[in-house]
Formats: structure tokens, sequence, C-alpha cells
């Protein structure tokens, strides 16, 4: 059995490019990723599920179609399914997203933001 | 929609009670728990699933029949599903707990440490 703490910036120091999270461990069949994000992300929702931000370090605003929750280091919040979103970070920020396993960060709004899936540290 | 942060903090102002998690929120069917902990809990595993520990403040050392884990602030740790574990710090320590609804803190081990379930802050 594997005996190591899980050690967040330790993780971080391992990459440096922004909203491409990577998976750090799993419990059951969900993940939980690190992330560094800068500026804006893109539109979009998770029609099957719920997706935890909890952030690390910096300050990290959620935007709503109707409203916006804005996080600084210790506080979390979770988007509820099906609800569209776009978080936005004016400065550097290090989140913890927990989601199911196959959750991609985009949603169905592809693009150039859209990174590779299940890519552990 | 409710957009006001989940502050560990402020919900850590708010109870003193020892090896009594409080449920902060809920993404799909797992909760959110955060709990005081200091000296020994007891001997327990969760047949049905993994459990995550994750430190916010203090350190926590999880036992294990064969080893153990020394967690500091900031790190976690993924217990996995039926393995006999037993938390302890050796000074007060704030933890953030990860699980599906319905798992009892002591497992099957009912006793003085067992703690009242789905009770929210």
């Amino acid at each position: 059995m594997n005996l190591n703490p899980i050690n967040f910036q330790d993780k971080f120091s391992r990459f440096d490019d922004l909203w491409s999270p990577k998976v750090i461990a799993e419990m059951n069949d969900y993940q939980f990723k690190l992330a560094k994000v800068e500026g804006e992300f893109v539109w979009h929702s998770h029609p099957d599920t719920d997706e935890v931000f909890l952030v690390l370090d910096g300050k990290l605003d959620i935007e709503f179609r109707d409203g916006r929750v804005s996080l600084a280091e210790g506080e979390m919040y979770v988007v509820p399914k099906g609800v569209e979103h776009k978080p936005v970070a004016s400065e550097q920020c290090q989140i913890l997203l927990i989601e199911p396993r196959g959750v991609v960060n985009t949603g169905a709004v592809e693009g150039k933001l859209t990174a590779p899936n299940d890519v552990w540290l």
C-alpha cells in the first residue's frame, strides 16, 4: 500500500500550463485534480454531475448567467449539475477540482481550452 | 441559487467537539465534512468506500496495521475501501473528510466515538 501523503505544493511545482487539470488521486470513481488558472475560461456546463472548486492559493470567481461567487484561499463551492458557469481568475490561482472520472473541463464546448482528460501527475 | 462561498475557517469557528464530522457541502451523493480531531481514534474500516482525509491545519497520522502515513497542512490521502485504519493527532488538527453520504465515522465499530451522522453546519 502506498503510504505517501499527496502534497499539493509538491504537485503544483511539477507543471505550469494553465486550465489543464492534473489528476492527483482517485476516491472510488471520483478524481481529485489540481489546476493553475488565470484569465477567463469558457462558458460551459456538466449535464451529469456537480463539480467542486476548492481554492488553495489566490482568488477565483465563478460566473453564472445570473450572478457570481467569489472564492478565496480556504473556500470551496459546488457548481450544481447542469448549471452554466465560467471560471475567471484575475491573477494566477491554484485550485483543486473534484468530480467523477471522465468529466471534460469544457463540458460539451470543445475548443482551444479543452484539456486532455485523465492526465496524472 | 446559493452564491455564497463555503469558508472553512468560518465553519470551524462554529463548533468545538472533537471527532464529530459536520457536513458542509454535498456533491452528487458525496459529502464534504469538517472535523476537529485530537488524540487517538478507534481502529475501523469502511467496507464499501474509499475515504479522503485532507489536512487544513495541524498534523494527522493515519495508522494502518502495517504502517502509517503522516499528513501535514496542504496534504491529503485516500484510505482505500476496506482497509483498517486509526487516525491519531498528537495536537488538535482540522481536517476535511470526503466520502459518500451515509458513511459512519467509526465504520462498524460502534462506541463512544461514534458520531451522529449527517449533521450539517
